[in-house]
């Protein structure tokens, strides 16, 4: 019960290699330290103009697990996880939400509120010339720093992790009240620990192409 | 010159700390080794079906990276950098690329070329039914997971990076030739070491939105 309690952690390059999209979990808890430790990271994440464009909702709740495997193609790990994460993105760049950054990071550098005011402006006109879909489009894509920083906080921890995209996302908004707070579901998380015995995908050799057809270098 | 090579490696949380975007760089070079280390995270980080839909293409050439500047917002970091990366994601999932995935994948895990044709199927279908627009934006938010991975290991080998969106992608993509290759630019990170003297940026403090407004826990 206890066994992954203490703060084990691995170096960076076996860190990368040990995780994999787990397919099954054991049910384990992730102890609060770890969980913690991974949603700080997801929190730390750098995203555009810093201004985070995304919540974190962290559900352990089983009930509502179980309401939500049936509309994400009945994946397993979502209710064998320990924790389920969504990343939920804002719906739009309102002129509210950018006001408010500003107003907070100046406050917490000790600055006047109208220290970045040039910067500010020329968001809210950028912005303002885009829709409400091209605002969600880019929210998202921030979303996936942080949804990266928090699989290699969970690998560092030696906690599995599954990255989701494959679920219904209308219905994932509706199920968790969404709309309601501006925001609209993403990707899934599942945090929790391998079930080896069950899961075929830990058996499989991890691949990636050769760096050859990654990597392009101008010299 | 070589003060940088030796291989000093910083704590994960402290790292997400020391991390910034850096505004002005000293123009020292990276060492190929660390270099190879941000490349690899990359190369490694998970994506959608493990597709791994975009390349890197990795600039040391001063002058290419002169020609970057002036579609770049002239920001400085892009001349100031040792090595600039551009994230270039596919412009569609062709059934070509799908299906050269599935073969090498089975290949490396000596699997027969038809052990994974439902899943490839069921993705060919899928992405059938999308349009090349579609396909871009999915493969661009793969690209940031590797952005993410990339921004992470730069920090654990104390390099600095400035990940960018400010840029024109249609200007880039030509000066590349990204289109012959079937990619399209997605994002930039600048790669090098900070100018702490020149850098403005260096001396704010770090602020993330509270955990209260960014996390909500379902228990």
């Amino acid at each position: 019960m206890f066994k992954h309690t203490n703060r084990i952690t691995m170096n960076f390059k076996d860190a990368l290699q040990w995780r994999y999209a787990t397919k099954q979990m054991s049910g384990e808890v992730v102890p609060q330290e770890k969980l913690d430790t991974i949603t700080e990271a997801a929190r730390m994440a750098p995203t555009s103009s810093g201004i985070q464009p995304f919540e974190l909702l962290v559900i352990s709740n089983k009930a509502l697990k179980e309401q939500i495997q049936p509309i994400a193609f009945n994946q397993p790990t979502i209710v064998q996880s320990s924790h389920l994460l969504v990343f939920a993105a804002w719906d739009s760049y309102t002129e509210e939400r950018i006001n408010n950054h500003f107003k907070y990071n100046n406050e917490e550098r000790g600055l006047p509120e109208t220290a970045t005011d040039d910067y500010r402006k020329m968001l809210l006109n950028m912005y303002g010339n885009q829709t409400p879909e091209q605002h969600f489009t880019h929210a998202a894509k921030q979303s996936y720093i942080a949804l990266g920083y928090a699989t290699i906080a969970a690998a560092l921890e030696q906690v599995d992790a599954t990255p989701m995209e494959g679920f219904n996302p209308a219905a994932l908004d509706e199920l968790l009240k969404l709309k309601e707070k501006g925001l609209r579901s993403v990707s899934l998380l599942a945090l929790g620990y391998r079930n080896a015995e069950a899961d075929w995908n830990v058996k499989l050799k991890k691949v990636r192409r050769p760096r050859s057809k990654f990597i392009t270098e101008i010299k």
